[in-house]
């Protein structure tokens, strides 16, 4: 009988170096950070690593009200930071003034005392604010890092007095504060941009971090939303426009849906993603509101979207044992939606990831991921909507400004030069464009940010015990 | 700058040993197959490797009608052989007397030639068969290996009209069958059962294959859904029961959708899925129908259900770089439906899959799954459904017969004995067991079943080429 078993088992495994994230790590000029932020990241003892930043805290000291809105996660167990921030931001109407953040413990599946220790942060740090009259919290909080245990609250709420102490608007805290971010990450992610509506200046920036367990999904915050509560990605995004809490919760809810809800590491969903927008008026324009000068709102939105869309795209490069970062395009699809769903399926395939670590331009792995997520129903008439075979295209694009290589053309394979497929793999970005042809409309389209799958992803979350 | 850069990049890999999975290949008593089926495997070159069997030729020798069924992959790029098959069983209202099935090439997004291909391997086997006065063709083709590639036709209908002078009904000819079936499967899977039902004895026997690209989704044939046309995992049952088409079809569609449908080895849903059934009557025994003899069909569908489920698991037994077997039970869920979700994510889940090779209790990360599938909305009311997380619960069970071990009760966590968790972990098969807690109805329970993700697999699935 055992002359049938095959040994398929090989012990040796030979693994690319892990490409330098090194030069994702950049300086930023300190005019392009906006006015009216105060900021710092130290070590508060969360972490065991003595010296290594855990807790960031963020004050905006603009005299001018600031907006806030949210992103959460849509997962059941929502920690809570999430269930606490949700709470704030819906009570002050969208309003806030402060972030405090810790690395190192996720303060998810807690109960009641991981309820306390998150509120206890909150009031910690809107203790270092001026008190409001109007609102009795003025924090919103996150936490990032293991499940199931409890926050070293003592620690953190001595950090948060403390912090007091190291607060500066300088590049040097802010990159201190996007330090604390940080858990397998293995450089701070932080941009800013300056950018300009109707004439007026106006400056953006904005951290986050996460290498694993990044699949969000977030919704907006239940402030404008009251049915539809919605992190561990975190992202904070700081501008010194002046922006209706409306305003500013839309803009975000459009842009996180293009960004970071369109990365992808692993396919797993955290309980803390959570992206915070502050905006602090301290640049002294206008009241940027979609009811009263929609073009300008149009202008704040894309650059909100295109500002996120790079913060975003800096996980997927720093994601576990990454060597790829594909840009996986679906078009031609009947609503963005459907784009979306299938360009979620091609980037979280285990065999199109493990194709692109192994430099294989596999087109039927990525065929056989379309075809696997169904169509949702036309939406003028209900009836159920199936993707027509013959009229599928699917190229690879590379990065380095040479021809495309189209691999099915509606439906017929091409013959492919395996010369020039092999070219266009063993660089480290190139794109996955997948045309479905149903459809002409731009609406149609939607765009993912995914990287491979390697031996170095098994070694980080499978042999990090051992 | 760089000072702030780590390095996490490690080149030393220790693979643990996959285990041997020899032992699931197992003699069977030849009065264990059932009558009137005369079945062969040969090597008709498909295959590059000499003598290797590609092509497996199984003919109902019954002089009594063979009703016969099938569940197809959903996938929209459904492959020649799904598309071609269907229509056969559409065309006969249930009926076929012939399977011919090849390995090494899918024959799927092959376009025009590939339909004139599928078509052609079904008339070269409905030669092999007495002629039918009531139906223009008697057989069902499938196919595995790459996709979009055209088959070697030529060889394949040289193949079919050789294999005439080896088919046969012994133990022998049913193990070459199930090995031309095999891809990168280590071993044939072939199981056989006795059954009785109302005292009359029937047999019941089936091979499948499958190791990667297995996350099936399975829908009906067209025969009796005419609206609903909806399979690399390959499967073939055959009893010498007499079972109406209708109840034949009703009990597999049953029985895939609990077995078939509920295992993954890589989350990847194939283009070829298929599952066929063959009830030859044989057995001389009453006909079973649904509307006849429900007692009789619900006995017969238990009896298939089971047999199914046990094929099933061999895929996963035999999953690419698999080193450990996991059932994941789901209860308490508002709806069968919702724990099959459930069950799906967290089996295809690569932060669950790697915690599994690394041997690690990592509950955190099978509740960070659970949490991100949205339930339906309630069956009564419409109303959106939401988990509880106080309601949850978490146990790991072993398969030796110890003690559970619970690390999660009511949403809150257990102090875990860390050794206690180490020992389960490190057994080759165990059950992880979530309980949601919102309902006490039989119906809120599902199983899936899956493996582990290790090194292997990605050698297998990326280093391929190289």
């Amino acid at each position: 009988m055992s002359s049938l078993v095959l040994k398929r088992f090989s012990s040796t495994f030979t693994a690319k170096p892990i490409p330098s994230k090194a030069h994702h790590h950049i300086p930023l000029p300190s005019s392009s950070f906006p006015s009216g932020y105060a900021l710092t990241g130290i070590h508060a003892g969360v972490k065991k690593q003595a010296g290594v930043p855990d807790l960031s805290v963020i004050l905006s000291t603009s005299e001018h009200p600031t907006s806030a809105a949210a992103c959460f996660t849509r997962n059941a167990f929502k920690a809570a930071p999430v269930l606490v921030s949700d709470e704030v931001l819906k009570k002050n109407g969208g309003w806030a003034k402060a972030v405090v953040v810790n690395s190192g413990c996720a303060n998810a599946v807690t109960g009641k005392q991981g309820m306390d220790d998150a509120w206890a942060m909150v009031k910690a740090t809107d203790a270092l604010l001026p008190p409001s009259a109007k609102f009795e919290h003025q924090t919103l909080v996150m936490s990032t890092g293991v499940i199931g245990q409890n926050l070293p609250i003592s620690k953190i709420l001595s950090g948060i007095r403390e912090s007091k102490e190291t607060l500066n608007s300088d590049f040097s805290a802010w990159e201190r504060a996007a330090q604390a971010f940080m858990t397998t990450d293995t450089f701070p992610k932080l941009r800013s941009r300056v950018f300009k509506i109707n004439g007026f200046e106006y400056r953006m920036a904005g951290m986050d971090k996460g290498a694993g367990m990044i699949h969000p999904n977030m919704g907006p915050a239940t402030t404008f939303k009251p049915k539809q509560l919605h992190a561990t990605l975190l992202g904070c995004i700081l501008t010194d426009a002046a922006v209706s809490p409306k305003s500013l919760q839309d803009a975000l809810t459009y842009a996180v849906d293009r960004s970071f809800n369109s990365i992808s590491v692993d396919g797993d969903m955290s309980t803390n993603d959570s992206i915070y927008a502050l905006a602090n008026g301290a640049a002294k324009g206008p009241l940027i509101d979609e009811e009263t000068d929609k073009e300008a709102y149009e202008v704040f939105k894309k650059e909100l979207t295109d500002f996120a869309t790079d913060l975003a795209q800096l996980v997927v490069r720093d994601g576990e044992g990454a060597t790829k970062f594909v840009t996986v395009t679906v078009k031609g699809a009947p609503s963005y939606r459907d784009a979306h769903n299938i360009a979620s399926r091609i980037s979280t395939s285990a065999l199109v990831k493990t194709a692109l670590y192994g430099e294989d331009a596999n087109w039927g792995r990525i065929l056989a991921a379309s075809g696997s997520v169904p169509l949702l129903p036309s939406s003028s008439t209900g009836e159920p909507l199936t993707i027509d075979p013959t009229k599928v295209s699917v190229t690879f694009i590379p990065s380095d400004g040479t021809s495309p290589l189209p691999v099915l053309v509606n439906g017929e394979p091409e013959v492919v030069d395996e010369v020039r497929a092999k070219e266009i793999m063993t660089l480290e970005d190139f794109e996955i464009f997948v045309n479905l042809g149903m459809s002409d409309d731009p609406e149609g389209e939607a765009k993912y940010w995914t990287c491979d799958f390697s031996y170095e992803y098994v070694r980080i979350n499978g042999d990090y015990r051992s």
